[in-house]
């Protein structure tokens, strides 16, 4: 049987630089390590220009995000690209026409944009619901109105959710039903107080049983760390469309967890059994109302 | 805050019995044990008044489907019921109207039926594909067509899914959305030559996902032990809507596994975090195509 190698990286960051500029140059430093080391394919955390700065009310917001890709800011990002020839998902704070949207690009490494995503849904309130840590994502940002579309890759066709979206099953569900092989899933998530084992055990049941679900790959990258005394959960994993962890982050900090997956492996499981054949959509009316 | 407690039961059962007879003489059994240990509502697995016959070609099948019930050889279940007091999930092979289906019916003490759910989603072939254990439901099935009925118990909304319907997240949102806080999975499924722990794992983190994904509580009940020559993956599990295990079988034959949960668990979730209000289903549409 053929094989569809393809050497894959979530590039975890750990808590927020001063600046963007700061922040894309360790953004530039993980991709050089990822060029290294093969990669080929490799996913930016949530917002990964910027502190996730929904936690709380800010007088402006504006800064936090960008109007053009590439931006003056984040042109090294495209550079480090060229150079490594990585295709690389980098997800941030868009501004378009007065909207303001959650989003992840697609970029080929000659800085074409291939696929643009805006998470779908939007956690949390628009006004502070207690002292500290809130979940402020509905004061920032639009609900996304792309749907959930899939880039095709030279070697992959690959889909992107973002950090809330990964408790909803429709989303996934969407994307394997478009073609996607790989579903990016960047993310900020608070621990909350609990230990950040507890975090990282719901997100990856719910990632595991996704990639099982809808046979195919998922990389899952995150932010790791503290910041403005907020604990995030980090632990950035690869997952195969069986459910198995292949890789996963050791540290609580910049890290690049690789491998390389066989993409061949979704059309033997399908060759298999075909989860998706199975499905009953005539019945399922009761998900759009 | 007011608890709405409810103690349940997983009656896992071994391998089948030479007749419905026996199998119902153990059902009841366990349905005795439960009375004694306070269980007010409890499951059987899959096609539990016989073996699970779809992994063969049969001369013919006719045996196994039951036309009403009670029929005469599962009027003790519904004696049983009445004694214990128990409202009672009794998966079987249902046959109305020249349609044959796999079905559940929900049982109360009385004996009035609350509920009747059949099999959404058929695994396997009409033919066999190989020597050995194969899975034939299409070829003694029509999928199910009721839809995902919640069937409103005294203390409990509750929806069924079964076995292979746990692999879709489509009927577990239908039964959220339509109110269910339980959903019983009553399931047989063969280890395929993997250890049955491996079984285990994948149907765990399907059900764990599910009950994070839609807030409500999971009865998984399936058959344990090698009936026919194949080893069946047993694991009986009680889930809470935070995808903990708060109980599970420790044995390969039949065994009662209990839990007390707590309803308002739900209830107090939603207050904190209701992820069903964050939905989008104006973008779902590719999911009924």
């Amino acid at each position: 049987m053929m094989t569809r190698p393809l050497t894959v990286a979530a590039a975890q960051l750990g808590p927020s630089s001063p600046s963007k500029a700061q922040a894309v140059e360790r953004m530039v430093a993980l991709m050089e390590e990822a060029g290294e080391r093969g990669v080929e394919f490799l996913s930016f955390p949530e917002l990964s220009l910027t502190p996730y700065f929904a936690t709380k009310v800010h007088e402006s917001w504006d800064e936090f995000f960008e109007e053009t890709l590439p931006s003056p800011v984040t042109l090294p990002l495209f550079q480090a690209a060229r150079r490594t020839r990585i295709h690389f998902v980098l997800p941030y704070a868009e501004r378009e026409n007065g909207g303001y949207y959650n989003s992840a690009a697609s970029i080929a490494p000659d800085g074409t944009l291939l696929g643009k995503y805006r998470k779908t849904h939007i956690p949390g309130w628009v006004e502070p619901r207690w002292e500290g840590l809130n979940i402020l994502e509905k004061r920032y940002f639009s609900g996304g109105n792309l749907g959930f579309p899939v880039a095709a890759l030279p070697k992959v066709q690959m889909g992107t959710l973002i950090c809330y979206d990964r408790r909803f099953s429709e989303g996934y569900r969407a994307l394997a039903l478009g073609g996607a092989e790989l579903i990016c899933v960047p993310y900020n998530t608070p621990s909350f107080g609990q230990p950040r084992e507890t975090g990282q055990e719901t997100s990856e049941v719910l990632l595991r049983a996704a990639a099982i679900e809808n046979q195919l790959f998922i990389i899952a990258v995150g932010k790791a760390g503290v910041e403005d005394g907020a604990e995030y959960i980090g632990g950035s994993e690869i997952i195969s469309p069986t459910g198995k962890v292949l890789a996963k982050a050791q540290t609580e900090g910049d890290e690049l967890v690789t491998a390389t997956i066989d993409l061949a492996e979704i059309t033997a499981l399908k060759n298999k059994w075909d989860l998706l054949a199975d499905r009953r959509p005539e019945i399922y009316h009761q998900l759009i109302q």
